[in-house]
């Protein structure tokens, strides 16, 4: 059976990305690779949106993660952190590892976080060191307004803002130096449509001068190393070579197409994807801030969300998402990132008609699909 | 100009693990994935020989060696290490990032560590709770008796064993479990010969029950999470998948050849290699325990190792590696691991001799060549 991935990561991989990582590999102090590595940090800068240096790490996002906390923070430091979801839950666990405090922020899982909540925390406890967020919580979809949650964090010289962008970056605006994000961390096996192993991290120099205090353990996921290292173009241990060799394609392909462009179509293509759901009866889950990245779709009444994310993989090849924890049979997530365009939106449409039809959904076939085509016929 | 990969990590790829890196990727969660994770963890304890789980991680092998610390020992534990190399001071430098008091052998660069040296210290303080070295020592080329180290540590309960095989699993024979080795560390972009971007640890019972009382902070290398989820195929963070299919082919290709035949072949061509260098009047650096992972080869007098690593690269498009540290001019470098056979070696010969003869030294081309001929005949 033929094969299609619209998980939220690892995303579809481009052909011509895949190729670049099969050729021969290169030698991580090799001439050619350094070169290579100096045009990337300045795609990475291009698509972060910053002056800053981006470190790159070979690691998943959660490696990235886990330095924007210990090299940032000390044990006993406080810290808040969002908690709308599986991944605003790790901020928790990994400053909890570190022996960091937390004032946690609970948003209920579909909603965003309200920046006057953060404001109100920081005002209440002007000791916290660091704001923890996600731009786009990949389990519930939706995205937070980072941008309002950094204005509130930019009024306290001591706090920085840490921004958790791995399913964000390259989807959806995200301005790191215009908006004061002091450190954002992305991943490959998202947007930027690579294998997992890499981990991307921009560090603001305020938050630079914050990990000059800090005493945390850190060695493999040592910032100051590897910012000492991408300055001379270089990782500080053994780079991921041939992940690299990919990340330089994919950004040339996005650098194509544009961000502005690759933003806007993002949005229809999430747009068509979400009113074809609901247009045969099934609704988008996110209660406000629908995620531009993955959109989550609450199953109807009476039906199995697993069984549905089971049957598009089973009968139709197509590797989509379940839901995590509580929602776990209440909705199916379907990917919007990766190497996918107009059709592959339009196939995971159909393919969710034709499963609840076979489940005994009243729908008419092709309803959803028509909406789709409507919407993307405006691209 | 043709290009050759002669380094000690990345190492040369096959084509047939470059292809099957290059299919479209499998998600992390899909049950052909997780299929793929229950052989590639079998294979995986065939080369360690163990029975042991073998971790999967993605990182580089640092990352293996970090948590190969901080999951088994706390702040203000002592642990000794033995220091003969870049490679052995890293050792040190981890246990320092996480307040871990070290007991130094130092060893004299070439020279293998003396297993009675290792037994004295232990003797002197029965409160060293791990003995950290590596089987095979990348920046001079030496190979440490692991075995007869292992046998002293093994004489004491609270004491781990623990081994960077990061250059070694793979090439010369390395028993996990006949020589009592409690954490076992290996890397992909070495004898495995795949793109860098997993490190992989076997970790002994005793090592779990230690690592049961130890409370540094881990996330990221939280080993016991790691050893949870692998037990149902699974890595307790995304996993490195493209990396994990390579490695199925690359292992599948050393079960075809047998660990026997690999270790009597890698050990034919690094013997070719060091009397090919001996036959034109340079000579094997290490005074002892050469290595057969890599060659390090000393520098005739007058001559510069730099230059001659640089004339390798620059005129016939190989890449070896020069010297590091105080030994960066005196000796160059050339792997025996990765997808390399008879004729790389013979290769390797040939251009030094090139080289050579185009600096001036008075060598006859093809004397070296022709040793290393006889010695690759015996195959």
């Amino acid at each position: 059976m033929k094969k299609y991935l619209l998980a939220p990561g690892p995303t579809a991989i481009s052909p011509e990305v895949l190729l670049s990582m099969a050729q021969p590999i290169l030698h991580h102090r090799a001439p050619e690779f350094v070169e290579l590595l100096k045009r990337v940090k300045e795609d990475l800068k291009w698509l972060f949106k910053t002056e800053n240096d981006v470190l790159i790490i070979a690691s998943t996002g959660t490696g990235g993660m886990e330095g924007s906390v210990s090299n940032f923070l000390s044990p006993g430091d406080k810290a808040l952190f969002v908690n709308g979801g599986k991944f605003g839950e790790r901020w928790g666990k990994i400053c909890k590892s570190y022996g960091v405090e937390t004032v946690e922020i609970k948003v209920e899982w579909g909603c965003v976080v309200n920046p006057n909540d953060v404001a109100a925390a920081l005002e209440k406890d002007p000791s916290i060191k660091a704001v923890f967020t996600q731009a786009s919580e990949t389990s519930t979809g939706v995205a937070h307004p980072i941008k309002e949650v950094a204005e509130v964090v930019r009024g306290y010289d001591h706090c920085l803002m840490v921004v958790d962008a791995i399913s964000a970056l390259g989807v959806f605006d995200v301005q790191t130096d215009a908006w004061g994000l002091d450190v954002v961390v992305s991943g490959s096996q998202k947007a930027l449509a690579l294998p997992p192993g890499l981990a991307f991290v921009s560090v603001s120099e305020k938050a630079w001068r914050q990990a000059e205090k800090t005493n945390n353990a850190t060695f493999y996921f040592d910032f100051k190393k590897e910012r000492a290292a991408i300055q001379k173009n270089q990782t500080a241990y053994t780079a991921a070579v041939s992940l690299i060799v990919g990340l330089e394609q994919s950004l040339k392909m996005m650098r194509e197409e544009g961000l502005e462009n690759i933003f806007a179509r993002r949005a229809l293509m999430a747009k068509a994807l979400r009113e074809g759901m609901t247009a045969i009866g099934l609704s988008s889950f996110p209660k406000e801030g629908a995620s531009t990245s993955v959109t989550a779709i609450s199953v109807p009444e009476g039906y199995d969300g697993q069984a549905i994310y089971k049957d598009l993989r089973v009968k139709y090849g197509i590797t989509a998402a379940g839901g995590q924890d509580h929602l776990k049979g209440k909705v199916f997530r379907i990917s919007n990132m990766g190497y996918l365009d107009t059709f592959d939106t339009i196939m995971a449409v159909a393919a969710v008609e034709m499963v609840l039809k076979a489940m005994g959904h009243p729908l008419t076939l092709g309803t959803g699909v028509g909406v789709a085509q409507e919407i993307l016929l405006k691209k």
